[in-house]
């Protein structure tokens, strides 16, 4: 097992000067039921400071509102709209499902259709997403553009490993099964990956509150848009997350996931002309 | 009658590296019907930022939305379902109810509920909550862990104590029929526990402005849910609400209720690490 | 006509120590129909911001979200609920109404229901009440507890007299006929009270923007709930808005109204101990 | 084709002491449908930072509480309301037409009542108006009045001009048939005006992101209202636009486009004092 170090944030370069906001990708957002809208509002926050050039929202009408006062950057589609969601999901160049989807039957509906239709989109698979493909039989389309974010409860519902037996043998092979990307969230992230296992170093027990996930979620799709489709830009995904959280407790007894995103424009500039 | 002092933040200690969300507890607050909703949005902004793990709102969903727009970090429930209203409170270690509730049957009903189920948690009972108990015979469930935070006039009605005789004796004997303690909301607010009478030294003329109750209700579940579940977290809760709004009003005419919550992750880490 | 000086703020003096949020008094603000909500709530953060003890906003359902999302605060209430107008408005001790509050047969029936009641409590009329009382013959209950803060084209239409036939003189025996008291928002902004009249020396360019004289109101209203029912009262009111409008426009070629009201309890603060 | 300079922010003077909300015009904005309401969001946001007088938006309803909640500061107007749109309208100085309108039925009546009730009114056509008049032969009622604010692609819809083939030849024809300036946006923005062609140098890659033609279509709305409405003002929009955002740029790694609306205020101060 390796340990990230601050080179894995040379990811984050200074942009081209010729560009547009096309170049930096777009994203979808799934997710978000009437309880836990908060989280793909926190997801979205996320994914914009991260400097995703176009992001949409899909998600419960209710959370709609909510969401725009906070976020007027990003669009919006009911997650009832069929046609809006087939349209909009076919240009998408990244898609996070699950901060807050629920295990609804509609969830489940959005999950499906996500999974048969991926196709050039990365997939980031987060939250109630992966409690419900535990529940299920079910192939990956492209797993090698997959990624999943799971914390130790919901890894063991996927991976059917109990978190007692939760090690790096036992995970490496679970996640050969699944040949997808998997970022097991503990107080010290591990990453597992074909080419071998990572692990984060840093993070604070400051961080240890509810929408923190959803948070790094939004990071990793960002940054997926816009950084190479690689192993190295969820490296620098993870490890930035937890080095903002750790500037951010200098200060902070806890520290609120949106207060990530908001410092996230800021250390992105610090590390692209460090 | 004691004075509390500043050693009565000791219980503000440095996290537990290894540690999650839920090591922070689960709390849920029950309040917020369509004239009060700001109440609970208070309450749960409080609670957030005092560093509650995960933290549940059921309320009047009118209120939703305004919630989710100030604080992403909550979830949220209606308070007309009980399926969910059963689910998440099963599952919590504190609930607080009153902020904003009102006085309506269904207000009622709410509060029945919670003194019905009512094993592990501890409660705080504050606001219309107090007004409604008083105006009815009750039992406490488990009194010794429950918390009244009532202002003078909803110590009246609850104690049957007019202001005029609220004295240290009489209130005593009130708590001691209560069994639970009594946090006394006034300029000096005092705390009526079997082991004694605990008064608050700080606060100012400047706090004296509406939501600023509901506020330390909030703080106070918050710590519940994340210190040891004893007098010694009240007394901090009292204080360090208190404390913060004293350094507000150094250079603020009214101190806003939000404001004292924006402020306590800096205050907490200060005393953490004093 | 005798210009304001800033030892009208004198009325701003440190609060009671013993004191509790009833003390700041209960302001009742009425307004904000579908069009024009956003001056209510401007109304709203600009009374709590002053310091009033307990805010109530009598307003259409439609700006409820809206309002708590930036000020849970203050307490709402439909403005076709008649039972809590009744409730709310009996124990108000200051009562605003008119910003935004429309032109429609209901902005006319609670205007009606306000001037029916008008007791104890003061009244500000602004805005769309001017305008709807222009349009009728009406009798104030209680002149003497009464402020109306036309603009030049409001005052034209409350007092016959066009925009180039107000001068001092004129406005003079127009305020005699009202024996209200009449604050004339301008570039120099004069008070007309039976006394006198007293001119603004203050305030700038950087002020003309919809929701300043809504801010304005807010203030009045506030400082009546708190500070003495008086003249004195409404003269500081009116010098502080526009100081704090000057402090602002040191950096700022445009002054939002709500950066007034986020900045008036640092002024009053400051003045409360110069 | 001549490059901006900083001169051309002259145009930004210190307000006429005697004015009121009226001398900096009425502006109006138009769009937000369900899916794209943000984006008359932040035009909104930007125009009333600008320093417009008084705007009203006429949006779907849906977005009317996510706009009050972020900015009181406006009014709104239901866009199925047509008494209402008529009377705003008809009393306005500016009118911006686009972010977020939508390619719906409506969206077109809309763009349809605009077009034939134009009088005095500036126009901005931005957005999906602009493709919009891409699928329809339409005629401008005062195309002298009026500035389209095209990014490549939608110029590409509105000139019948593939990207490959637009350069200042093509473009500056293109711009004499419709005889209305066009505002080209790119990382390098050009205006075609009957006068020649200009270049904003400044701008940079960081400002890539959703959002952003709003920002500046709204800043140029408010612009027109208050300052000469000839080609200087359209000139410092769009300069002052790109000059805010590569200052914010220095610390951030991503723009977001309300950054630059809360920034301006500041930076009109500077250079009106300059």
């Amino acid at each position: 097992m390796k340990q990230l170090t601050e080179k894995c944030l040379n990811i984050i370069q200074p942009r081209p000067e010729i560009s547009h906001k096309g170049t930096f990708g777009r994203v979808v957002l799934i997710g978000g039921n009437a309880q836990y809208g908060g989280a793909i509002i926190m997801s979205a926050e996320a994914c914009v400071r991260a400097g995703a050039g176009l992001v949409t929202v899909i998600t419960d009408s209710v959370n709609h509102t909510a969401l725009h006062a906070r976020l007027p950057e990003v669009m919006v589609v009911d997650w009832y709209d069929e046609q809006q969601i087939d349209d909009v999901f076919a240009t998408a160049d990244v898609c996070l499902i699950g901060p807050g989807l629920g295990l609804e039957k509609h969830s489940q509906e959005l999950l499906a259709f996500v999974l048969a239709h991926q196709s050039k989109q990365w997939l980031v698979i987060d939250g109630s997403a992966i409690t419900l493909l535990a529940n299920t039989t079910f192939t990956l389309t492209v797993p090698e553009q997959t990624v999943f974010t799971p914390h130790q409860m919901e890894w063991q519902r996927l991976s059917n490993l109990p978190m007692n037996q939760q090690n790096q043998q036992t995970n490496q092979q679970a996640q050969q099964q699944l040949q997808a990307t998997v970022v097991l969230k503990s107080h010290r992230t591990e990453i597992y990956h074909h080419t071998g296992i990572y692990q984060n170093p840093l993070g604070n027990p400051g961080m240890a509150t509810g929408g923190m996930g959803d948070t790094l979620a939004g990071i990793l799709a960002g940054f997926l848009a816009q950084f190479p489709k690689e192993l190295a830009t969820i490296q620098a995904a993870v490890y930035l997350h937890s080095y903002i959280g750790d500037q951010l407790a200098k200060n902070r007894y806890v520290v609120l996931p949106t207060e990530i995103s908001a410092a996230l424009p800021f250390w992105m500039n610090y590390f692209a002309n460090a």
